[in-house]
């Protein structure tokens, strides 16, 4: 018995199946561009085996255990991490038996696709999961994670990765991508500067995170001028290792475009902690602009990734904290915030700002009217929730009509789940092969430039535009 | 004729049409579950006749006439009732006349479905209305409506009810379910708690009613501890009358969570009738974290159904009232809303809230990331201008990649047009196997998955959610 | 080798398939009503051949041009005239050129269906658009230019317009309408009434609008009465020229209705600049019930174009001013903004308001219930961005279960593009005739219904809302 469907996902129609069969026979072998995502690069600094079946696929994972959260399982039983480090679950067999007997949950989501996925390819299963399963899947899966060819490198190679991006805070060390380069392994690992611990005053630590980057740098990172320069110096310092954007994950798409003393002032008045929340909010904003300036003097690619409220359930914070599935998307309007920055730099051609939603509204409203008319601005591709069969339809739907596909940048996994990096980057191949047979079925396309379009979709334009 | 296609609403592909019917034949005659909804509980306990055709049919139902109203047509010469009790058209055949001479307009609309069903599947009817036909259809559905196959308890038992819930205001006597009881009959009919005249400061009579709440319980309602006495106390007292939810219909879904003697001084200005509308907004937030407290208590399972801006149209407000067609829905926030109440139970397994919408961009912005976390909350069902072929296919493509099938609650027909709930019920669970067929049809679930899943979303999903 | 697929936009299944083909055979060949647009009146007054290919089709269309200046082509390398009148790209040839290189940024949208229909059925050519046919495409659409076929009013009649409706200021003269109608053509041009420029007092010269508008009517237009009065007169001089609409273009929908003396008292304000921007806003809204009412007297249908955040580029505008392809647009909302008008005049069925939007999200939610309850209300078609295939699509699917198929009025091209004209007819029939076609195939809709709906939305309604 096969897990998966040879034609998952493809259209059920037979000649739009076999249109998108032929398109996806073209794109499914590519190499994996990964430009924007969460793996650890100590995975593969230090090319350890990965712990047990359920440390490795359900207790990091928040879309895994979030939904057996959902109905009523705790926290605790699936060995998440306390933030007062009490007791919880440690026995991955029982963790991987809870999620086994519930496995029924994830029916009809993508998690079900990643982790079928997952099971089948890189662990060669051909049974289903569930409660009688459960114990036959660990001893299967602890036994693999044992053997050299399931350490993080081989992988890597396996799932013929030709570049993936992890995300990095402004002030870490990078201890771990200098690891990978002294190591003198091929395999392509580069960071992404993430600056949110220093440019958003409401972030514990703030003041420190910023004087820190002062030692890093030697810039007097106490005045506007210095915490500037500060800021250029540790981009430059990531682009060593081979970072090619920077990623903003702002609540709001907010950006400000202020006289230079007027920032300095509120700079200042962040830097002693007495912001007011608007005032926080408009030296985010702030700092959104000048980063596209300094996008524009040395190349990085700049994400902006709005509308999440992070942390909703103060109770998960309080026992969890951060990260735990309970980040929920809102309302985001993009045509207000957006102005002062792109009045600023939004017409220049050598700029690359990618935009990012988790308000599908906003696909056809706002991003496709932007990005299809402002040369700086492209639309990044379904995330997050939308990291889905659904969600990239309606993406593509909404999106095309107005941008085209040109101003579109190919698939991100976005993900800390190392082994479903194959299956979403397939799930993507194959929703957008289907859409493009679609589209020749119909007669609104060429096969010849759908062709094209796919081996763009799933390779090109990632690369292009992520300058990687 | 057949007024009906066989296969309607079914994929039009043949193998996924191949599977949709399969599935649809093993839950076509599973028994209805109609866990929320308005029938008036009257019928069930006198049994008397319907009256003539557009009285059952036409009149009260608000889907219907609305739509005519939105062609020219007058409320008056409809039979609407006027609020000053003013002259109206009474001669049932010619309202029947005006509306069969405009049957066109439902071309593509749901009530159409539900319409024709019911005229063929409870009427027997087998040939279209119109004009020409408008005469025969009245006579052939009066002569029905007299006899006695056609009363409600023998409809109940021919539309195979095993359960259905009725909505009274928190101080109704109950004197049907009463009777109901009394009777002996065997139809479950059960009540729902809906506490609107008694939660908002701003509904006439919210200070006599609190009153009369405290003469029907024996507490002091005019103190804050007997208010909320007062509710266990009728809580308990619906429930004796089969209630297992209570029903919450606010223009938002804020919710408060203010320390007690806040609340305590909130409520008093509530009685006094001197709160702001910001207050009085505040107040009916607090009062749903206060119901959501009492639903731990008492198992009652607490229903959100925000969002309509009701009675829109002055002028038909003042002309004729309520639920007439005119409750028009604006956009609706749940993440804000809804935090204060999750902070305080919101992880509770032992809660149930059921979160309905008008507003479809929260499915997948909001609905799903919320319920596919928070143990406490339920999506529910497609509901009122969704309860349709479309709305329901958009709900099941937005919520399922992110909440599952089991954060789901099942169908609810919401209405109060009797001859129409088995329509409404066949609508869903065709759509629901059309759903599961296409996702067969397309390798993403197995078919013994799918059969489970559309018996769940049938008739078990609303069973378990609703503790009936 | 044929550019357009005979059978494109059709459903891609065998009966569907069918049943659609057979429907548009139906109304394809319909002559276009063409109600809301903005071609040149003096095209059809002067007939004059049209200037060479770059500036009959890429230079004045915002459409094309953006989606090239998003992709990093200037404006100026497009020949898009600059604000100071500044050097920009004259050679036609080169710009066309530009164009012929980029063509694949249009595929998958609108445009390129729109060009390529263009290019094979106006000026018969059969191969594909690139750089190496540009050249021989310029010369072929410049032959063709030369010829007397190609002039305006030959094309009028090739292209089947049984009237179109062209939109002038409210101060306009009207003298290409005057020139068309003493040259005794019998194309059908009629004027519709736009008073933006003398209700919307943050319009740069609005009081000299308004007192020209005194001068061309007689009446004292430095009173609100006399205000009024002149607007009265003026449309009926509109009407002279054909014009059955006026049309507003407003940031929002809102509407007001202030008692008489405080309209008047802010008319007075906004006359002398002395307008806050929520004052501005409020005389536009009250000038929306204002021109409501007189559609009442006079039988003008009313149209709202609400939710275009104009000109959002400041450099853009400051470079090249107004209509350069960067209004986008932002949320709307309707149930709140309109009630003041609706409470008003809502209820007349002698009253005709058309409804766009450029937000989806308001189809289902907002719209389709207004206008499926409000006799004076009606839903415009796909607009602008959503004047697509998927937003045809999306908008059948999002308003026809509420509101039906009569509340909405067919379809409007909107366009100054015009060799686009048949093609976005031709768009609309083949969407309009799958959605129909699909409602048959999966039972919800009888065929000769359809067949009647087919010929309704491709050419009755647009003829009977706009009175045309």
């Amino acid at each position: 018995m096969k897990l998966l469907d040879e034609d998952r996902l493809l259209p059920t129609e037979e000649r739009p199946r076999r249109l998108a069969r032929a398109l996806y026979e073209q794109v499914r072998d590519l190499p994996i561009i990964s430009p924007h995502g969460h793996t650890d690069p100590r995975w593969y600094a230090e090319d350890a085996a990965f712990p047990d079946p359920a440390q490795l696929i359900v207790t990091p994972d928040h879309y895994v255990f979030r939904m057996l959260v959902s109905q009523g399982i705790s926290m605790t039983d699936l060995g998440v991490p306390r933030a007062d480090g009490g007791p919880v679950e440690t026995d991955g067999r029982k963790i991987w038996k809870l999620f086994a007997q519930n496995y029924h949950l994830f029916r009809g989501t993508p998690s079900r696709l990643w982790l079928d996925h997952s099971f089948q390819e890189v662990f060669g299963i051909d049974r289903r999961l569930n409660a009688e399963t459960a114990d036959w899947y660990y001893d299967h899966i602890a036994d693999c994670l044992s053997k050299p060819e399931y350490r993080p490198r081989a992988l890597f190679k396996r799932f013929n990765i030709e570049a993936i991006a992890t995300t990095e805070a402004a002030t870490d060390d990078l201890r771990w991508h200098k690891m990978i380069r002294d190591s003198g392994w091929d395999g392509r690992v580069v960071t992404a500067y993430r600056p949110d611990n220093v440019v958003d005053p409401e972030m514990a630590g703030f003041a420190e995170n910023i004087m820190l980057m002062g030692e890093q740098t030697g810039f007097d990172t106490a005045t506007w001028g210095g915490y500037l320069d500060a800021h250029r110096a540790r981009r430059a310092f990531f682009k060593e290792y081979g970072a090619t954007s920077s990623d903003h994950g702002h609540a709001s798409a907010r950006t400000e475009n202020l006289p230079q003393d007027e920032a300095a002032a509120l700079f200042q008045k962040a830097l002693r902690g007495a912001c007011t929340p608007a005032e926080a909010d408009a030296f985010r904003g702030q700092m959104l602009t000048e980063m596209a300036r300094m996008s524009i003097e040395d190349g990085l690619v700049l994400q902006i990734h709005p509308g999440s409220r992070r942390n909703h359930s103060g109770e998960v914070m309080a026992k969890f904290g951060r990260d735990k599935g309970f980040d929920i998307p809102g309302r985001t309007d993009y045509v207000t915030a957006l102005k002062p920055m792109l009045d600023a730099v939004g017409m220049r051609p050598d700029l690359t700002v990618i935009l990012f939603t988790l308000d599908e509204t906003s696909y056809s409203r706002e991003l496709a009217p932007l990005a299809g008319a402002y040369p700086s601005l492209r639309i990044g591709p379904a995330w997050w929730f939308y990291d889905s069969p659904e969600g990239m339809r309606r993406y593509r739907e909404a999106v095309t009509e107005t941008a085209g596909f040109y101003n579109t940048v190919g698939f991100n996994d976005d993900t800390r789940a190392f082994c479903s990096i194959p299956a979403r980057h397939d799930v993507a191949r194959r929703v957008d092969c289907a859409y493009l047979a679609n589209l020749v079925a119909s007669g609104s396309l060429a096969e010849d430039e759908a062709g094209e379009l796919a081996h763009d979709l799933a390779y090109g334009l990632a690369k292009s535009a992520y300058r990687l």
